[in-house]
């Protein structure tokens, strides 16, 4: 079995990571950490655990007999935690955005610190699990992606890696609120949010750049985002609407081929026509669809399961590829549909 | 034009009774009060009354000059207030619980500390509207109903007042979450209230005492209330099922003549099947329906808006009544449906 | 008094425009018509509206002895009432999409039929009440807009009437699920979009047109738009959230000045940072907000009551302004905000 | 493996059998039949499952070559089928109401048919799986519980059980629309129930005498029960809140003690505080927990996943126990929890 952690184990994805790797059959989950709740159960924090998961949060993990740590602590709290955790022989995943964006002066701006540990930085594999499988399986430190950059690069890249896209691509996102993590605010006040639809952070959300990164990465030259989020009254859930311009004039069929020869053999990617939120909901699975509106014009939707694909599950994925397992272990249910 | 002011005007009742002053034909709006606001413009904090009151915040209202007080302050901080306000001439109606349980001990006992106005508590009046309308014509001091005891009181009344219930009454509730007020916490947590219904406060619940002295003083004997509070996610609408056993054999059609009777002229009230929330949702209304389940066992139903007939709605109506105003004057209008 | 009735008075449009009118001061409603429910109470059919409304259905109307006849029909019936109706000297308002596409062509294309009153066509003046008042005063028969088109037209008439959008816009809605009508369908089938947002008819739906007439209309040359609606698990309420491209380099401060100077006077249209969908909800008003996203890229959000001012509220204001009324009329009332 | 079939596949009951089957270690699915969808991909109807099931609906199985029918037939086709697959050697679990009641009169009067095949309603063993495992172990036929009569009975089994309670029961019952089934209604159609909590079949809903029977037999003489259960605007959960009375007084203590003891190595019912609904949705388990509110006045409060415990997985732990297997085999995850 391997060994395995959870640093930050009272959130929502730490909750998530728990509940995934408490039915994995060949990862053993040997601590949960939590500042504020050390010495709890994890399943009086987490009641839909209890009879899954016995253990207590610790205060904290060094990596000493562990094979994998899974960080679900915030931006700049990952960063101090895995120069030493990288020390001790255990393999990291970190599901913060300290080890995405790969240049330092683009984590200063859009995360508002300087970088400190530019050294793993350098040696961090992004996580996109059905792009770069195969230099996750030869990473000790994968920065697991966020949410919307999953949801949307997923959506994209066929275009993207085959030179399709004219010009940039514009994202509207729509996300369930368990996005916003478990501490109350004002904008998850349900009175505030329950009955509709906010945007949020337009133009500055901390995902655009790491979008951007990813698609710049695919096609090799620059690409340009415009990236909306919105809040949405579902829980859980994410869907990307996205529009762009192709370079030439494909037919749907044709764009579909595409579709379907990049992601094929990656079972968690679906081709649908209209994804259905709730068709991945629970699920690891990404659902993509894509309509042809007006000449060289393309609107493609994606959707996941923002916690489980959009941060937990691709975890597990990505802890599947470093371990030599097949992706799906532990990750091979289909979502709840209604 | 009946000069007003509402304390404490941040919250959701407080911006509701601003939103219903805001279009009242005879009432005007002299100060809104909020200690943590004061000196920001009103609009700004209830984005929805742009263009409709162009007041700022003030720290504090001390009567002078003012016809009336709207006290939407939380209980313990209104028995602080009210006897100053009553020395200034100026009448008071409070939205809060600290005038609403006539026996000092009660209060002491649901709300945790002293009484520390006994004396108002005896003048004031309790602002059940369609019960008590000639009280509340004569009175300077206006106890205003919380939003359960008004709902589930409308409901029961009729068999209450004229002696028709053998033994107690359960009360099975349920609440938008505006009712919980604007302070984010963490039942009111998008992600952990967005997809279930909850109970909370199982037989805790303040509510409780004032619905028993509300059925207690109807049919003259102690009242057994058994009451349990559900937050649903919904904002606005609240519905209340009661359960009830009578003294007697009554059918359906008897029980709708004792109704129809009872609010003969109260044209908030009205008679329905089953009472659809948002059928009164945005109006100053209570929908009412039962049904005879079993051999004298009868299930009432009960729908208002939590935060117009549960409480603004029901102050201004009051406020109708203690200047001889017609009850509907400024809630004239009809709830959204859909 | 003016004389009016509402042809189509069963479905949600019917019965928002008999909710408006209940309780406009100088409006009085002669007759609801429905075929299906004939006979029956309207407020029986609408429950929210007993106690306001006392009128039964009829059969039909023929504009004899009526000021203004709203019809709240569906496409391809108005055209064959409205002819009728004119010739009577009764004034039309029609909600359906029947007159608004001036080119009949187009409205063959879109709506899958011939139009049969090219005449009335002719005739009809566009009812975006903000933009064409001083037209509609003279009309004798207003097509009223559909609710995407108001909802994105309004956010984006000062850019296209100012001549600064350089290229088409992309238009993503999202529209709360009243706007589906009455008619139960999968789509609107809770389980199937009570926990999910999705996009429909991506690329097809007839608002397409109609939004692209407007701001073609608006900049005096042909406006490319890619529309895709969603429906949201909302009752009521839209948001278009509308990306374009300027002409020049304005900041946000100067494109606030744009939008400041367009709408002066135009009560209904406010201002905001991010439009707040439950901030218009259950009223006239639409709110607009945008962000300036990079060079010369803009995001532009505009929020409505589908039901209100994305249609029955407009007619009624159109009613207003043919009648020579003020706007406000019966309509002078903010959002419920939570 | 186990040879199994799902009739009935095109609802939601029975796409979640396939669901759950999809992952069962040891059962196969052979067929799933629709009338309606015959010759269709069953993943077309059910997009959640592709990938996890290749069948296409069938028109109808006869039972030869299979192990165990599921039946997610509406009521009153179920005994049409019955009888003939018992005879094709096949073991049944019927998820209709057929062969619930053991009393055709009952049946008759609740269902409002004669019932047709009497000799297997008397051989059906009634699969509420907590109770009568020993029994269900034996059967040929196993009639599933109703959702609401799974949640109420398995909250209320131990103080019946123990011949504690005092008088009837009232169950107040709150359902997601899911329970309603795939049929577009006017009831289930979003803009009438996504922002209400709505009573329905008050007094009349034909899980009452299911629920009166299993308390009945558990309690050894007639039980009395006034259920109602209410619509929620949530997709998939139900709780149920039960009032009774002791017939002896004893502390919330005591009576967790008769809970512990009651539920002994039956992991999939789960003690707790207030229950919370999302802590169940997406798994088998039923959580519960109650408290004492007056003199020998007790709530308490179930919460299940209406499709799974409700229905779909219940049956599969009822296709556990006939094949001797244990119970949690292919159901052994948690809920979702946010």
């Amino acid at each position: 079995m391997i060994k395995a952690a959870v640093v930050g184990g009272s959130g929502y994805i730490g909750g998530e990571i728990v509940r995934l790797l408490s039915r994995h059959p060949r990862i053993s989950l040997e601590a949960i950490t939590s500042r504020q709740l050390a010495g709890q159960k994890v399943a009086d924090a987490h009641p839909f655990l209890r009879g899954y998961v016995d253990l207590t949060f610790s205060e904290s993990v060094d990596g000493q007999g562990l094979d994998v740590v899974f960080l679900a602590t915030p931006h700049g709290a990952s960063m101090n935690l895995v120069p030493g955790l990288m020390r001790s022989g255990a393999k990291v995943i970190d599901l913060s955005g300290d080890y995405r964006l790969k240049d330092p002066q683009e984590y200063k701006r859009w995360y508002g610190h300087e970088h400190t540990d530019p050294e793993n930085l350098g040696r961090a594999v992004y996580g996109m699990n059905e792009l770069y499988w195969d230099e996750i399986r030869e990473a000790d430190l994968v920065a697991n992606p966020g949410c919307y950059p999953t949801c949307s690069t997923l959506g994209l890249a066929p275009l993207f890696a085959n030179h399709l896209v004219e010009g940039g691509v514009i994202i509207d996102a729509k996300s369930g609120t368990s996005g916003a993590g478990a501490e109350p605010t004002k904008a998850t006040h349900h009175p505030n949010c329950g009955a509709s639809v906010t945007p949020y952070k337009v133009g500055t959300h901390r995902h655009t750049p790491e979008i951007a990164q990813n698609l710049t990465r695919l096609q090799g030259r620059l690409a340009e985002v415009v990236f909306t989020p919105h809040l949405i009254p579902v829980v859980r859930g994410m869907l990307c609407t996205m529009y762009l311009r192709l370079n030439e004039d494909l037919t749907k069929q044709e764009l579909l081929g595409v579709y379907t020869e990049f992601f094929r053999r990656k079972r968690f990617v679906r081709l649908t026509e209209v994804p259905w939120m709730q068709a991945v909901v629970g699920s690891n699975h990404c659902d993509v669809g894509l309509e042809v509106v007006g000449p060289r014009k393309v609107v493609v939707m994606s959707a996941i399961d923002n916690l489980v694909k959009g941060g937990a599950g691709q975890a597990v994925q990505n802890c599947n590829a470093m371990f030599g397992m097949p992706e799906e272990m532990g990750l091979d249910f289909p979502g709840l549909g209604v």
